[in-house]
């Protein structure tokens, strides 16, 4: 018989904000399949997992996605990944591959699906995106009513953030770390200070969630949510 | 001693996909205020706790938000739903009140919590949004990569989706079902029906995840996940 490929998003970053769906699947899945970026890299998704759920008897298998600017390095190790996975699988494993955040939501697992969904049963089990988990840390709302908001991967220019701000009620960027100086000058710019939240390295020590402040250093993981100014529900 | 006002999402129908912080903040909690519609109307939020949560000595308190078409007596109903919470927060108890999907997204919680925050610690519990469950159950992506995506509320006009489509990768629909026949026309014209998934009445027995077909009536709660077409990924 032949295994099943299951995609597990595991949250955020605190053990708690897995879903029971999630705990129960990686429980019982024989193998658990946990992406890196280089060999012996530490997986800050499996750390979640090993806070929740009770590791016994699985196999733990480490799937390596390079980072290289190498494309073709890129290539092959999602080659290899997939071929990893798709091993045991073949042996009739049940595997868990794990995501932070959703699986849905930029998810290195969409690779390995795509290689793999025609020819062995595919599950995705949905987890809380980051954003949604800075909210509520934050004690705000994302949107309310009839309000409409964007989702983007990081900042890429003036005219792209401005276009959204002036389209809709609420703005999410992620990974806004490396460009917060550029992007505060914006908000500052449009008026739109008194209305964004920084959510920096949620769940870590250097966790900071609060307004944003110039010329400071928020880290890689550090998630905007900006809101029209008239919403002033910031804290 | 103030009791704690707790805002809980608890994800889109499956009580599997409630978290273990969602299942615990309600189990440890001595009230639970399950906002509805009208007077004695069966709450699809509290069925889900139901499924998941071990319901012993808390009380159980429906909040009743009016979707009367006389602005004053939304307004009235709010204001009671909030001295309703109110008092139970004064006599010292934890409130934890449950929300479809998650609590920052289009959630009645905010309504409370604004009005009561100033005097009373409050905590937001995220959920998974049902666009995350929708994209998995697609066996979907919303978004790898550098994309960015959109999620509007429900369907507005034919521009408004128009120019959402030409600037996003993804943009999701909510609440679609009414205007489902106009939104097929649009996305026939252009070019988007292949790329488009359609998640009705998730998780009910009458639900329907596939393609978008013409002249279907698809319910109140139907979802639409529009990708480019470039990308097809839909079965």
């Amino acid at each position: 018989m032949k295994g099943k490929l299951i995609g597990i998003g595991v949250g955020p970053g605190d053990p708690e904000l897995m879903t029971l769906k999630a705990v129960r699947a990686i429980e019982q899945a024989d193998v658990i399949a946990v992406p890196v970026k280089c060999q012996g890299e530490k997986s800050v998704a499996f750390e979640i997992v090993k806070g929740a759920c009770s590791i016994k008897d699985q196999t733990i298998l480490p799937v390596i996605f390079s980072m290289s600017r190498e494309k073709q390095e890129r290539i092959q190790s999602r080659k290899e990944a997939v071929a990893a996975v798709k091993k045991e699988l073949e042996q009739g494993h049940q595997v868990a591959m794990i995501a932070l955040g959703d699986i849905g939501i930029y998810s290195t697992f969409m690779y390995v699906k795509k290689e793999l969904e025609k020819e062995f049963s595919t599950e995705m089990i949905p987890g809380i995106p980051s954003f949604c988990a800075g909210a509520s840390k934050a004690l705000i709302s994302i949107v309310e009513g009839r309000e409409s908001f964007v989702v983007m991967p990081s900042y890429k220019n003036a005219s792209q953030l401005g276009q959204a701000l002036e389209q809709y009620h609420t703005v999410i960027v992620m990974k806004a770390g490396r460009k917060i100086n550029e992007i505060y000058k914006i908000l500052k710019e449009k008026g739109y200070l008194g209305s964004t939240s920084v959510i920096a390295n949620c769940g870590m020590p250097s966790e900071y969630i609060g307004r944003i402040l110039p010329e400071q250093e928020y880290g890689y993981f550090t998630t905007l949510i900006i809101k029209q100014p008239e919403k002033m529900e910031i804290r």
